[in-house]
């Protein structure tokens, strides 16, 4: 059936802000590579200031644009037909590549620092950083050993959702932040007069600015419930307790999403929308 | 009737995260004092350090501290038996204590650059820091305009309720970045030798710590559903239409909350614990 036009408003708007968010975060991955090539040392390993440049490149690629690709992962609807399995693979294997591109671009600093000796770990940068990549890690452990592994029983995943959802948001933000505070100490450290506004100042500022904007859009659409994938379709044996809390429902054991015989599957499934629409009127006042 | 065990935990554990938040944001405010007054120029109106000064001190104070507080004021259990009006001005009005303070904040930080000659809004905190105090300040004219005053229409306001929580709480995260922003820039300038750790540097750095710690409270307690102001408890004329969205519901135009004669009102009330129970287990799968 064709779908009903306030559903394909509210689909249009996700794919908006989708292809919005992605556009935005590639080009600030693309800016952290300007600023380091054009206005910079370029990239190396060597201990020194080319070293020392994969932190930024590193942290925007890896710790804001592909731990915000993770974030919403679940929320693509062309996901839904695929098993709840699967994303959960696809979710911990984005933020372990994310986890590997933090730790490799604290390291170019470590060395940089030690190869010039620099003090390490004395700004609150510096703090709140290695704070965010501790937490990620942990968080990256728990949601593995809990919601990927069969063995934690029920209430428990249903207790620690809410948990995950706030600590990832929250680490999200804290990661965001701290990128804010380092772009702030490179200009100050780099530029003999950052109070001039020199272009290279104009230029990271606008890129300190993208990475806000590609957080605010991600959290948005993180934390709207009418955009989470709809629970029943996670499993493709369909169980007596559709209405478990979400990440607690019966899994599939399959994880190819390549099937495509199920014709009321996906995001066009009528069933799907109407319990999404639910949602969205229960989730009116419990959201945020 | 003597409440449920599991009620009381929630309701506990909402006082015990409230205490520790007022506790953490008291004490920062208490920390920038010591910062400016120890360890900087002290406070000041005449264009000086000591003027500056007054930039932390407010920012801290009010967009960080008030502005929390503002945030969770629906949430105060206590405060369910009073009008929904009443909180709405509660609400309104430490929002306008805390943009006035941030302001003030802005002004002291312009005439200490304009009677040193150094250039206003080069850095990437003052963008962010203007950006949050325009945006703050159109959203608090937006939501007096919308929601308390009696013209917008019920469907209006249903429609820009969930983009006033989202908003409200991504500029409040934007606060707080740019909170933490300001304090490396500051210790950049004014310390001879951050990187090698003097105490004012760990005093400082601790003080950003207890901002960021603050914060992770405040929206963990505004994102809670089931900690969500019950929606029928607002209204003291009791309407047929009690499962309006938040922010849409009946309004009644008395103010006053003193009045303790309804023995079934406020958060003690079964049938309140009931629909928070039902809020509680839809929001599982729809907060955050």
């Amino acid at each position: 059936p064709s779908p009903a036009p306030r559903k394909m408003e509210g689909y249009r708007r996700f794919l908006a802000l989708l292809v919005s968010a992605l556009l935005l975060g590639f080009v600030a991955v693309v800016c952290s590579l300007v600023w380091v090539f054009r206005y910079r040392e370029g990239l190396g390993w060597d201990g020194g200031a080319a070293e020392f440049n994969w932190h930024p490149v590193l942290v925007v690629t890896g710790f804001v644009f592909i731990q915000g690709i993770a974030i919403i992962v679940y929320r693509l609807p062309w996901t839904w037909k695929c098993s709840k399995l699967l994303m959960k693979f696809i979710h911990a294997g984005l933020n372990t590549i994310a986890m590997i591109l933090a730790i490799v671009s604290m390291v170019a600093v470590f060395e940089y620092h030690n190869a010039r000796n620099i003090p390490n770990m004395y700004s609150l940068h510096s703090w709140i950083g290695l704070t965010a990549v501790i937490f990620y890690s942990l968080q990256l452990f728990l949601g593995f050993a809990v919601f990927l592994l069969p063995f934690a029983p029920v209430p428990l995943r249903a207790a620690l959702m809410p948990i995950h959802v706030y600590s990832g948001l929250l680490i999200f933000v804290a990661v965001i932040a701290s990128a804010l505070m380092g772009i702030t100490e490179k200009l100050l450290f780099s530029l003999s007069a950052y109070s001039e506004s020199p272009p290279e100042a104009i230029f990271v500022n606008c890129l300190g600015l993208l990475i806000v904007t590609f957080g605010a859009l991600i959290l948005w659409m993180a934390s709207r419930p009418h955009w989470k994938r709809p629970p029943e379709e996670s499993a493709k044996v369909q169980r007596p307790n559709g209405g478990a809390p979400e990440g607690v429902e019966a899994e599939s054991t399959m994880t190819d999403c390549s099937n495509a015989d199920r014709s009321d599957a996906g995001f066009n499934s009528d069933a799907a929308r109407k319990r999404n629409f639910k949602l969205d009127e229960a989730g009116q006042r419990s959201t945020m």
